[in-house]
């Protein structure tokens, strides 16, 4: 008795998998109680660069090799990209093998398709390290909280993100600045769109969406905003009232149950669990009806950390399998996906920090008030800096507005209508508040 | 198609259990994809008060209509206490029965039988709730971690002691005000020994070292110490150096793979994740060879959280059930555990705050810092602070010493010299420190 892993893809994180798979081989078989085997390594070119080398004679081109190959019980998955690896899991579902994939973009896209060849093949997909890096949260949402109605979810789930805002606060520098040095850090890559601009979280945030409410939102349906726009100002400002911002995920559901999925930065106040997460760091925090709060932190991404993750799944499968069983867990947690659709982001309610740029002249203030009133926007506090040079008419000075909770529809109107002012000199900076969760 | 359980105990946990499978039945039973139902519930005395009242007809005096009911799958013991639930437990296995259980002390003492018999009846024993309430921890171990060799593992793990501890800490209170202030806010018991002496942490903390190196070591052969003699003076004091005080949970191996597993007070650096958790909060920080540090954090006691740990168990055993399997984890993660015992409190090394009480005149320094040299320990910082009435000959004044890492041993030998010394004129408080971790 033993358990066959084949491996496709021996990038970053398939480099740190076989390197577990070899060199921690003994302990994890230990552990299990019988051998767990690497057979093979399935990659795209001989040539390629790999962080990890491993033993020769484990790489073949050949995917054939271990797709379908009766020998090999457990197919890791760890390539990336939509295609060829959701041809390759489909197919390795449909012979039987299990399946274990950190490909977040392709499970947010067809999980559906995916989870449900699983199933229809009695084998199991898992997927631990699509979420959070070594944070074992798929598994606390399908099993440690499984007995939770959720009421919010809210995670940093973006490494580069978080290390760039944090740059940010901490030495007041400007977002080129800060990414700059993240990318020389090696937190951030060459082309850092996919992440900076939130869609590298926003996957993972319909994953987390899916093993809370059993819906898969299409990323169409989500607000997605990234952090390319915030300045050292808003930071600054938001410190002085006694908030972080932080790029937050967000899935809830609302007073009337509809489901509220989101992405975008968001002030929290200093004392909320995620505003102490700092740097690279990753953290998911999930408020359950009965537990009540529960916060799991650590490295989001990493060769090592991930595959810490992808390991944790071939030991799932190598018990499972030995056990004979299969699809002991939904892959979600639940039998089956509802259609559900989160509500569209007008319809959605929170309190809102708005820096306007205005003339420094009387009656400004008067003016912007009354367009909010007039669409039923409460304001909480209002903080009018100086102008630079004080006594010099129309000189651009700062406004800091910040609301009781509104309704988004209402607030892009007044936005509108407030940026026809010839009082307001620039576009005015908006970022939500979070003080209610 | 059905899972029934079958529930021993109705008090604090237990009303909490009947009370999630009664109103939020309807709800997993459609996670789940087939009706979970609660067949009956033990309980000593009809007369006792219940802080939930069951439906009627649950209720039963008899515990054989649960155990050994081959109606019931599930039988979940939340009664507390060695026995009779030590006997419940093993007569429930024996008859096939899956077990759930809340019972810290119990598996500290008889885990290895119990355990045992759930092998020998190929059943399983699942106690998410003994440990950190409603944090996953359990889970996390087993399963989410189990791909990594434990470095070494902290926790937080009595949410009485941390409460005490953050007010002594933020409101400058004594040990006795603070704990009061806890009995009266219902953190604390009438009879607080067993929280505050760290009896109820270091079985947990024996639980969390099964999982992270498969030995289950016993009580006696632990170092455990408790909060009940801190003062403000040291909280203040640690504050001044950077530090948090928190009552530790320690497990981990040494440089000679020696496991080591302690109990006490300790000074954390400020920016260590756990020196944020306050108030009655729980939080292990477990720190693996791949993944790096995962903290989890939340509510570590009370009726709902706890519960839901209790259903979480009930929800996996349901399905494992259903999908006709059994011990597919063995209890531990691991498939023995083995017979290794801790290392001697004597021979474990760490860093060392002492605060003496000494006569203000010339020399005593110098007699103090030779003891030390005498025993190899070095001094990473010394702060002596003027005595109140300056000028005083002999006035006690304290002397803050902070050592480099030493041997406890040594330690021991030097503090006995350095209290035969007739210029120290009270006993020395001793925190050991923890800023390698």
């Amino acid at each position: 008795m033993q358990t066959t892993v084949g491996l496709l893809g021996c990038g970053n994180v398939g480099s740190g998998v076989a390197r577990m798979l070899v060199e921690d081989g003994d302990f994890i078989s230990r552990k299990l109680g019988w051998p767990l085997r690497l057979a093979k390594i399935g990659i795209g070119d001989f040539s390629d660069p790999r962080p990890w080398e491993p033993p020769s004679g484990l790489l073949t081109t050949n995917a054939g090799e271990i797709i379908g190959n009766p020998d090999i019980r457990v197919v890791v998955e760890v390539m990336g990209g939509l295609e060829p690896a959701r041809t390759f899991i489909l197919k390795a579902l449909n012979s039987g093998q299990h399946v274990v994939t950190a490909n977040k973009a392709l499970l947010a896209r067809h999980g559906r398709e995916i989870f449900e060849a699983a199933a229809a093949n009695k084998v199991e997909v898992l997927f631990e390290a699509a979420v959070a890096g070594g944070i074992p949260i798929i598994r606390t949402m399908k099993e440690g909280l499984s007995a939770n109605r959720i009421r919010h979810l809210l995670g940093i789930l973006n490494g580069t993100t978080n290390y760039i805002l944090t740059r940010m606060s901490r030495e007041a520098l400007g977002f080129q600045e800060a990414l700059a040095e993240a990318q020389k850090a090696g937190y951030a890559e060459a082309d850092p769109t996919f992440d900076i601009e939130g869609y590298d979280a926003a996957h993972k945030l319909i994953l987390l969406t899916a093993l809370a409410y059993g819906s898969l939102p299409a990323l169409e349906d989500i607000h997605v905003e990234g952090i390319s726009r915030l300045t050292p100002e808003d930071i600054s400002f938001a410190a002085e009232l006694g908030y972080v911002i932080k790029l937050l995920a967000l899935a809830s559901r609302d007073e009337q149950d509809r489901l509220e999925v989101r992405l975008h930065p968001a002030m929290l106040p200093r004392d909320n669990l995620l505003s102490n997460i700092n740097g690279a760091l990753n953290a998911v925090l999930v408020s359950g009806h009965a537990v009540g709060d529960i916060l799991q932190t650590g490295a989001g991404a990493g060769m090592m950390p991930t595959a810490s993750s992808v390991l944790a799944d071939i030991i799932e499968l190598a018990r499972a399998d030995h056990s004979g069983v299969s699809q002991r867990v939904p892959p979600l947690g639940w039998p089956s996906l509802s259609a559900e659709k989160p509500k569209p982001m007008a319809e959605v309610r929170t309190a809102y920090y708005l820096r306007l740029t205005v003339a420094d002249r009387p009656g400004v203030l008067a003016a912007i008030a009354g367009i909010f009133a007039g669409h039923s926007i409460s304001l909480a506090q209002v903080i009018q800096k100086q102008a630079a040079q004080s006594g010099a008419e129309s000189a651009a000075t700062p406004l800091v507005i910040l609301t009781h909770t509104a309704l988004e529809r209402d607030m892009t109107q007044a936005l509108a209508e407030i940026g026809q002012l010839d009082s307001v000199l620039a576009p005015t900076r908006v970022i939500r508040v979070e003080d209610k969760l």
